[in-house]
């Protein structure tokens, strides 16, 4: 059963002099987040559980807004019953800073210009990500977090959280991501930085209320969903079936399903999510290595949590190795950690649609991190 | 030993009234081949071999150009003692229609208008860049080629060759290529085509004598260059090692030697390419299907030559899987073949590093045909 209707609440902090320190060394403030909650804070506040969401995701993980016509981007795992079940847990998410979706980011307006911040943004980093939302937990009342999990991008902040706030964390479920960003994955998003950067509308990250750089965003997000997918779902779903037509155009409008797909998911992204918030996100997970002395054994010296870790088998963009590497540094600290490598033919995707698989995990998981 | 200096010829046909008809069914013409042959046809003519070029390749496969500063594309696979050894064997590369260097393509001159034809060229296909070449190996005189090869979209015309004209071939050697381009390779090539689409200097490919569209040309090459890498050979080259940085930038100028790389190739991509002939080779790249009608097995029923099929574990562009599907279909029609499924991290690039194993087995393989 999905959650009934939800609503988006904000919390504001490091308001001035109180400004937050970020990684680079930028004061920066105030900062909004938008999050929401699923299910009710038990007495001694232990049953909270802590989502991240991947690139571009929101604080809106479950349940429906008024009028909407779909629930949140990870309903099928959040709900009464469900994977994370808001029947025995408190669940939370936040918009992530530097996103578009009511935390602040480039989009958001500068109080000390009255205007968009663009991209006198401040860099900020998966480090910065997580900081702030520990606020968050502060602000709730919550001294541990019975678990902290996120697919791709929210995985990587879940593996931070783990290691940067030890004690305020009794598990963490770290589903299809890495602890490093890789050259493959730097190449793919500094291509779609570059494309998105060269359209003429971008103008230096200053377009809002004038034209947006759809064709740059168009491009970025159809490199974005051709890595989200595998090879062979890619050929499972389109082939090369055509699109309207009997027989190939011999011209260039588009003549294959998967040319159109790819157009219209391009098309409709500038619509959906800020191109400097793209630019923003994308350069915070390429930054982000949490073995950054070269040492990975190192980090986990300090580490208390209980572990779940998910790849998916067909994930080329996180591929399953990267995962192991990390357990294997994990288990070297006598961590306490479970893998588990699926296998399915959905790529990086797998994380928003294998929901059964997940769900048993997730559950069996949880269940035995509350039975310690 | 290289050949030494060598010097492009051309071959013009399909003059009024006696145009091609291509395979869209447009008559069009007169066509001129740019063209260059290494080593000596022998009295016979029985000593010929074909060799076709990869995407943005050229006629110019061996030797030196007089003050070039590198040799021809395969120059370490083609001279005297190497693999295509010009001691022995005649060998010719032709730059085929649709490129831009000396074939007609997009950017030579329509005699009718006494303009670059631009996106007035019509659509050319694999099938018609075979065809075309057929008419130069009459015109050479040559009866029947010793072998017809070549990586990628060379690889593409050597097997539509086997099978147009299977009287005119004794062996084909395809590497790193396909039957048919899958949906993630057409998706590839459509993300490119949209980057360089939508770069306004594009001009709905009216731009020769004016501004370069050198964005979309530097995204579309950024998107190839990390479709050729593996995600090891990356992992490998660069890592997350930095560009003339002490340490991250916290800003948008390149932090990684990767994205230093990338920009650089993009941004050369544009000198060296045209534009509007990427647009028509890939789509002549997407619109191969060998299996036309389905069944790949019935499409050799007529072929005669002896193949050569090879292939690298680490080519993500153009797997291994999709050719061991063409050596199935091949065996099934007890054709004499043998594939060879090289291990190695280059990826796709591996037909042009790749030299030592390349040469044993394409050796190998010569004097065997030579011998039946």
């Amino acid at each position: 059963m999905s959650q009934s209707f939800v609503e988006t609440k904000y919390f504001t902090f490091a308001e001035s002099p109180n400004e937050l320190v970020l990684k680079s060394g930028v004061k920066f403030g105030p900062i909004t987040l938008a999050y929401e909650t699923y299910g009710q804070l038990n007495a001694d506040k232990s049953n909270a559980i802590l989502i991240f969401h991947a690139l571009t995701g929101d604080a809106h993980a479950a349940g429906w807004h008024k009028d909407a016509k779909a629930p949140g981007w990870w309903d099928p795992m959040i709900g009464p019953g469900r994977a994370f079940d808001t029947d025995k847990y408190f669940v939370i998410c936040a918009n992530c800073i530097g996103g578009c979706k009511g935390s602040t980011g480039p989009s958001s307006i500068n109080p000390a210009s009255a205007k968009p911040y663009g991209m006198s943004f401040p860099v900020i980093t998966i480090e910065d990500m997580v900081v702030s939302q520990k606020y968050l937990i502060d602000h709730l009342g919550i001294k541990k977090l019975l678990c902290a999990s996120g697919g791709s991008m929210g995985g990587l902040m879940a593996l931070e959280w783990s290691v940067r706030f030890p004690d305020t964390l009794e598990s963490a479920i770290l589903i299809a991501t890495n602890y490093k960003h890789t050259a493959q994955q730097i190449a793919l998003h500094e291509v779609a930085r570059q494309a998105i950067m060269s359209d003429p509308h971008w103008n230096k990250g200053d377009y809002y209320g004038k034209e947006l750089p759809a064709q740059g965003m168009a491009v970025s997000r159809m490199i974005g969903h051709i890595t989200y997918m595998s090879e062979r779902s890619m050929e499972e779903k389109f082939g090369r079936k055509l699109q309207d037509k009997e027989k190939l155009g011999y011209d260039f409008s588009q003549d294959f399903e998967v040319e159109s797909y790819l157009r219209y998911r391009g098309a409709s992204f500038v619509q959906r999510f800020d191109a400097n918030s793209y630019l923003y996100l994308s350069k915070a997970l390429d930054y982000f290595d949490l073995s950054e002395d070269g040492d990975l054994l190192k980090v986990f010296k300090g580490a208390k949590s209980k572990f779940l870790v998910v790849t998916f088998t067909s994930d080329w963009l996180y591929p399953s190795y990267q995962s192991k590497d990390l357990v294997r540094a994990m288990k070297a600290n006598d961590l306490d950690v479970s893998f588990i490598d699926i296998s399915t033919n959905y790529g990086h995707d797998s994380f928003l649609v294998e929901i059964e698989g997940q769900s048993k995990l997730v559950k069996y998981f949880l269940e035995n991190v509350r039975a310690r």
